[in-house]
């Protein structure tokens, strides 16, 4: 690992995304119920990491904004390390500009409203009710930006039943150029391997049950066409 | 990690705690919100895996119960893996009988009442509201049982205010027999160390900060005197 460190650190950034500053999110965010509890999902972040390495070795500069994951992180990748949705959406703004930006992350959609100091539970009182509000929804937002906005900006949608409606509804309403669509009704959360499908305004390509690292490397190789094509239609490439 | 672990499957039953059971509990429960998302607690586990390890190191045979935690399982230690409260309750009632419980686990008081499907966000609904009902109290359940109830029961206290008039609180409410009280306003989720105190009907004992190896051994050494006491005040012994 430390031999990759410094290879990375002194190859000249060379590769399909050499010049191109990538940001990734990845993991689950932990939303405060009190300094104890805390609501949390199962995402691993084995996917968004493996999408960071994945781009950091096609030569792109990359942020990777991470939730409370138990990987290593990535070489040759600039982490950044937050608990919370609004943290992600914060290190995310510190981040920008970036001419990609892949939320892989599991954002949770609501957090607790008045997460406070340590719920003592009392014999004979009723549980606690916790009323939630909801979070920033980060893929939205950095989709919406004017000038700022990423030239590509990719979503994630895990979903357990009509994956492709689901994932296209995303696509248009969040106005984000390119939906991976994960089945997750098969266990796939904390696995290694996705079963993927990439929409976009043009259609569907449905990958084969991959490794996520294989999964991540066709993305980026995907990313770095797509980019290409963009710079032809007017970009200023 | 294997030469120790073959040593203690060899060695003959020796030291303070031979030929006692042990059942302790540790880590975090996760209670299920729906398939991904989860109420956790910030337990790491460290205390009472340190204890588990201490207590086999003293000759005891013991079951380790523990919620998710990222550590592995101490050398010469049966170990059973569980998520919410009530499976943790259901492995302590496969383990029983033993002759001491060890409460080290920082249990979820409530679960989500109606965990199902995926909670989907829509746009414009207002965020759902979690209803939670009580989890089993674990601690209070095993010092409650008649013939099966283990000579010792020992439960810790988590507070960041008012720390020992809670842990007598609990020792009598929950009729256990030692609590260890940890002020956990100084950071010690997660951290290698712990300021315990330890309330008994007697009085309290104040240790110094210490690391949870070292709390762990003397919490070992002082669960053998009294179970020693107690034979003299008329057990089985």
């Amino acid at each position: 690992a430390i031999v990759r460190a410094v290879q990375t650190a002194l190859a000249p950034a060379s590769g399909p995304l050499a010049g191109r500053h990538v940001i990734v999110t990845s993991g689950p965010t932990h939303e405060p119920i009190d300094p104890v509890r805390y609501i949390a999902n199962r995402s691993s972040g084995k996917q968004g990491h493996a999408i960071a390495t994945a781009a950091a070795r096609a030569g792109a500069r990359v942020t990777l904004v991470s939730g409370p994951v138990n990987l290593p992180d990535p070489a040759g990748v600039e982490v950044r390390r937050v608990e919370t949705a609004r943290e992600m959406l914060a290190a995310v703004d510190a981040a920008l500009p970036a001419d990609v930006f892949i939320g892989a992350a599991a954002v949770a959609d609501w957090r607790v409203e008045a997460a406070g100091d340590k719920i003592k539970k009392k014999k004979g009182d009723s549980p606690p009710a916790l009323a939630l509000v909801e979070n920033p929804d980060i893929l939205a937002d950095v989709a919406a930006r004017g000038r700022e906005r990423p030239r590509l900006v990719i979503g994630f949608a895990a979903e357990t039943e009509n994956l492709l409606a689901h994932a296209r509804d995303k696509l248009v309403r969040k106005r984000v150029d390119l939906i991976v669509a994960n089945d997750v009704g098969s266990g796939v959360f904390g696995a290694g391997e996705n079963e993927a499908h990439l929409v976009t305004a043009e259609g569907v390509e449905s990958w084969p049950r991959l490794g996520k690292d294989e999964v991540a490397s066709r993305l980026v190789a995907r990313i770095a066409t797509m980019l290409e094509a963009s710079a032809g239609k007017g970009g200023a490439a």
